[in-house]
């Protein structure tokens, strides 16, 4: 095992655990007040984060478990929900409004094109929208939605938001905005590992208590500990510790500067990816996940092999409709300068390897702006050495 | 951080993450072929832990969440339910029974006290029991329930076992005693972080369908993608490849003979704490959990504190009725001989810090049948030089 190659994923989440939040996790006992403590200041800085002085509850599930909080805390069933879609997880919304009997309308956007903001408000007029489910990015095609333009559109109805693949990338102020519901995961911007999710709750959503049966995702039960940092259920331990470091971390670079290295290093490799003939597929790019479309006459599968195998880079592939089509990375500001750099190499010459016909030099060019980035967190640079030790590893040295 | 000291946790879950463990959760992405087949190989390995030939399906949650999916796949709103209940552990399946409109009747015993199959089996033919719930192992007492007898016992209702605190410790075969719905927990004998739950239908559970509204609890939904090892949601990515890994350590080492240390150890470490006058909480003690009451006039919350800041173990205090007279461990099996002598000369000291009159001569002649046990897995001894290298922790070397 020492001698395995190491990967790095530039998938858009689970994403690349840098080692100083693998470091992180210490044996701990849930009941102590060390983990009290630890929690109580980590749902501190996720309302700093959410831009928000409601409660954030962090559930031990994916990012879907904390839609489906969402749906099971302020979604009647006599409410008509308008889904704005222009993907797998806007359809996810209405999957699960589904399940729980909501009504739903949806309003589905071509993959990568941008959501029009004044449709969005002429449909939920018409319908009598009184809650919208809406996606802040899109991670099947990297569009990013204005929140800011469609919750100043709709004073009426409860805005809903999945910001699973933003939240820490995006900008996103919930109070201030008017939204009402922000539901976030562990595995993207946080850079931790899948299995934790988090929502919030504006005073108006929160009150509605729809009567759904419920248990592990009714919110009272979170709500009743919060005051002194305990979860009703054994929580994901580990993971909690690194999203507990990792908010420690971008809030030390500062909120906006964290934001500002996701939109410079995601420019820089559009334009890279550009400039290798890729183009990327939505009409509004976001700072957190790209996607690109491959050349015509190249598989997918292949091109994502060949790079994983040959050059040890983990992206990801297409979904739905873009399947075999694209592939996507994500969050490509948590890395530093030279990783950056090294992965334009590989996807160029990966390319170069599957018959297309490439100038990186152009490319490289496109990176400049991002050259002498350092990485956001320790142990996720390809340029410096292994972390000091063993030690956390076995159980006393 | 490198001059910290490491702790050992012993608490009964979530317990001690081995070195050997943490090594094995590698840089992956969760739609790719290499995860698709650890998936494969590990619900192959949980089919043999189970005793099953039914699928067994990996939820991203802690055994709450999948005590709720069998109530939510399995329990029908005019099912009669029998909940046999020992503590904590036996209540949680009434509340999310009642969550669900599930009618149910509750059968408690004293906390410790044996389950009483003969009362058992007299209460669910009176009642008309379509269901029994029960708690194999109740943690906030240790006693283990003769799983085997009580199912013998009960022909016809389902019979539904909430196995998070003893599935690997103590002997359960799912098809052979014809047990319905079995749910356990990634962060117990697995010794992988919590966050990681399990649950395995019978035949004539899986087809009861009671329509209850569920989307991320659905089964449905995972066994849509399990033949080809694919998760509906998100899967916690290092904890499911951790506890791939510790699955294949006991089935190299045999589910026995695993079983087996839990017990030895178990038995060992009771022996001990006895000859220091702790006495055993549960009447029928498992090979899991052991829970002990403290000495007359010893504050619990001091006690733990003590043992936690001076020796460096990490044990659990008592719950609901036993809170601040007892501590608990658990998993003692998973432990070197050497390193359980450290643990009890811990709490001897402890006992003695606080004024107890203690003898640790007894104590540590009731140890010796695991003097020569190696630990279960690498990492997890207090005499073995740390792992090699950080080179996991970091991107590349």
């Amino acid at each position: 095992m020492r001698h395995e190659r190491l990967k790095i994923v530039i998938a858009p989440g689970p994403v690349h655990v840098p080692g100083q939040l693998r470091d992180a996790a210490r044996p701990m006992h849930h009941r102590s007040g060390a983990f009290r403590s630890l929690v109580l200041d980590m749902e501190g800085m996720l309302r700093e984060l959410f831009g928000t002085s409601s409660a954030v509850y962090a559930l031990t599930a994916s990012g879907t478990g904390a839609m489906e909080a969402a749906v099971v805390n302020a979604v009647r069933p006599d409410d008509r929900v308008l889904v704005v879609s222009g993907g797998k997880f806007g359809k996810r919304w209405s999957e699960l409004l589904d399940a729980y009997g909501c009504g739903a309308r949806v309003l589905s956007f071509e993959p990568g094109a941008a959501v029009d903001i004044g449709r969005v408000a002429v449909e939920a007029g018409e319908y009598g929208a009184t809650v919208v489910a809406c996606t802040h990015v899109e991670s099947s095609t990297g569009l990013l939605l204005d929140l800011y333009a469609l919750a100043l559109a709709l004073p009426g109805p409860l805005v809903m938001v999945d910001a699973v693949a933003s939240l820490g990338a995006e900008e996103l102020v919930m109070d201030a905005w008017g939204i009402d519901v922000v539901v976030s995961a562990s595995q993207k911007a946080f850079a931790s590992p899948p299995g934790v999710s988090f929502i919030a709750l504006s005073d108006r959503a929160r009150v509605r208590a729809p009567g759904h049966p419920a248990f592990y995702f009714d919110l009272a039960r979170y709500e009743a500990g919060l005051d002194r940092g305990d979860t009703p259920f054994t929580p994901a331990l580990e993971t909690i510790q690194m999203v507990h470091a990792s908010l420690l971390q971008a809030r030390e670079a500062g909120w906006d500067a964290v934001r500002e290295r996701h939109r410079t290093a995601s420019a820089a490799f559009r334009a890279a990816m550009e400039s290798l003939s890729l183009r990327s597929v939505p009409e509004n790019p976001s700072a957190a996940v790209q996607v690109f479309v491959l050349p015509e006459g190249i598989d997918g599968d292949r091109f994502l092999r060949l790079l994983e195998e040959k050059h040890g880079i983990i992206a990801a592939g297409g979904q739905d409709g873009l399947k075999g089509r694209v592939f996507r990375a994500g969050f490509l500001g948590q890395f530093d300068g030279g990783t950056l750099l090294g992965i334009v190499h590989a996807v160029a010459a990966t390319l170069s390897e599957l018959g297309i016909d490439i100038n990186v030099s152009d490319a490289e060019r496109a990176m400049a702006p991002v050259a002498g980035l350092p990485a956001l967190y320790r142990g996720h640079s390809a340029h410096e050495p292994p972390a000091a030790g063993g030690r956390a590893r076995n159980v006393q040295s």
